[in-house]
């Protein structure tokens, strides 16, 4: 699949709330996350599925989510843009938020090898 | 100025249709642009400032522009996206079109050095 074609599965995939589905399935092994800022316990990059999927996984459990929404992919080559919108609670403060997010894609070989977050905090 | 404020400087500047001063003011003398394709008498990377001023008069003379909009910035690091909406008419053609896009822009030394834009035809 070309950036285009895993683009719109990957917006699909989230759109059904599969975001687990989607990193499974277009992932790479080596990809690489990077976060517009480092958290206390998480630095801003990390590398390889096992710790992408952890990040996916602490987000999960400590977000209620009410409503999500992924729109694009915007693509350029073999990279692809998608704008993400989550209206969450985050559970350990119970602060209700919006958040409105870029995510900058790269693939290579068929599979993302790149996830860059674009955000304020 | 950082990226963060260069892109809300961009934003502002492009929603009051002030593009062509948000180049001449925001951009470095060796900017490199690059569409997501390219067309038949337009390369889809050009570089320097003069290069990129003509392309937006191309696109300024050849569009009749109903709305714009510009949302963002989205920062990380060095770099921040913007998403672009226009109503458009195309003039050569009569044909009005919504023109939604994604520019991904890098800064160094205090100027955009590099403007990377993701869309579909």
């Amino acid at each position: 699949m070309n950036a285009m074609e895993i683009g719109t599965k990957l917006v699909e995939l989230c759109n059904q709330g599969k975001n687990h589905e989607a990193m499974q399935t277009l992932y790479a092994e080596d990809i690489v996350s990077v976060e517009a800022m480092s958290m206390p316990n998480m630095p801003a990059e990390q590398r390889g599925i096992a710790a992408i999927m952890e990040k996916g996984k602490w987000w999960a459990d400590n977000n209620e989510v009410h409503s999500a929404k992924a729109v694009g992919p915007f693509p350029q080559g073999d990279r692809f843009i998608v704008r993400f919108t989550y209206e969450t609670t985050f559970k350990p403060t119970g602060k209700r938020q919006t958040m409105d997010e870029m995510a900058l894609f790269t693939v290579a070989n068929g599979k993302i090898v790149r996830e860059e977050f674009f955000y304020t905090a």
